[in-house]
């Protein structure tokens, strides 16, 4: 048998014992020489496996603490909640999604106007000389760093609202989007990941090669003009993204 | 000025110059000392500022070539397409979606009957004795590896079908399925984002640092019976995913 393929039926049998939960976050593997003498394989074997769940993000080795499997709560992100009707005392949906979940949602906003990048500016179908309003969020999930969104709106539209104002909007900013006479009727959600850059792995305190998957969320309103880009920075060990579809 | 601010400000005056095209994919960066030149910064400051650029994916850094504009053409998945009714003579929606870019498609294909992963088997429901046929894609555009789709079937479904023989089923499984009276009505997708595996690293020519994105669709027929459980990697900096959504 290669030696490929060796390691990767060691790996499989130890992420199976993660996925069927025999062994559970927090738990530590057994040691290096335990794991040669249990699967009947060399030193370099068992370090080639355990380097595949390092990557996938199953487990963390250090030094002190040895191989550790890793915590794993990601939030569940329903990206299609958004657009269903919500009754008027609805809480804005990451702080309803995560009290779901029995957690405490927190969050710092900070509100600016900027002329956005590129790549926001072309969504939001600005002009060169047109600003946006960013309420930029960095969430918390029982105190601890969890996620960034950013979103956009067009000065213009919304100058005189609760939205170019700092500070919280508790029933959200798209209920005030509504109330201007520009419900989003119409959203599209781009998703690809990448590694974080410096400052989001300082922010999110991002353990070392963690992706993160970012979701950009267009709103267009009944007139098909953009309303908001909403920029989400998902560090990719704490989220998983879940739509679903039916056939019409 | 905090040096933090200094290097996020030539980082996003270089992003800027690539997402508007003025720095084409391929093309060559000016080197460290030009750099420090044109934006008056040190030399740290220019390697903190190249560094977020790499760390997003923008940019590559080699000692012989230089820094070089990536090279992006990330092929859009639309996930919403494969429930829309088709037209009879409908290709597979991978070819389908890398034809209409004028790219093409081609595909290796390895079907095989295991017992599935806790992951997977839980998806399909399967009892512990049960079996699955997995049809096992290395998907390539233009003679590139592009990415993999596992797609896995229940065995007492599917054994006296096309979906448990060797080689391509050019009208696509979904359509087999709905042959044997198990057509997918509902679909549930779930999305993130992990460093890749060794045997991934290998089988896609991944580059350093390149995370997948991994997106598992369950697909329920009218008896909301999960008739299959497919399994796309995508390489990051190669894929793209679009949902569009409207209000009902």
């Amino acid at each position: 048998m290669p030696r490929s393929t060796l390691y990767q039926l060691v790996a499989s049998e130890l992420r199976r014992a993660i996925y069927s939960g025999a062994l559970r976050p927090g738990d530590q593997l057994p040691t290096e020489v335990e794991l040669m003498g249990i699967h009947q394989v060399s030193r370099n074997t068992v370090r080639l496996a355990l380097g595949e769940l390092v990557n996938e993000g199953l487990i963390t080795r250090t030094p002190r603490r040895g191989t550790v499997v890793r915590e794993r709560r990601p939030l569940l992100i329903h990206p299609q909640r958004e657009l269903q009707p919500q009754p008027e005392e609805t809480k804005e949906a990451f702080a309803w999604a995560v009290s779901q979940e029995g957690r405490v949602p927190s969050q710092h906003i900070e509100v600016a106007i900027v002329q956005p990048a590129e790549e926001i500016a072309s969504r939001l179908e600005l002009a060169d000389d047109e600003f946006a309003v960013v309420r930029r969020r960095l969430r918390f999930v029982d105190g601890q760093p969890y996620n960034t969104n950013d979103s956009y709106f067009p000065l213009s539209l919304v100058a005189d609202s609760e939205i170019a104002r700092p500070g919280d909007i508790t029933r959200g900013a798209n209920r005030v989007l509504t109330e201007l006479g520009h419900r989003q009727v119409r959203m599209v959600d781009d998703i690809w990941a990448r590694m974080p850059n410096t400052s989001e792995t300082h922010r999110l305190q991002l353990q070392s090669g963690t992706p993160v998957v970012v979701y950009i969320r267009v709103g267009y309103d009944e007139g098909d003009t953009p309303v908001r880009v909403a920029v989400s920075v998902l560090p990719a060990d704490k989220h998983l993204i879940r739509y679903e579809l039916e056939s019409r």
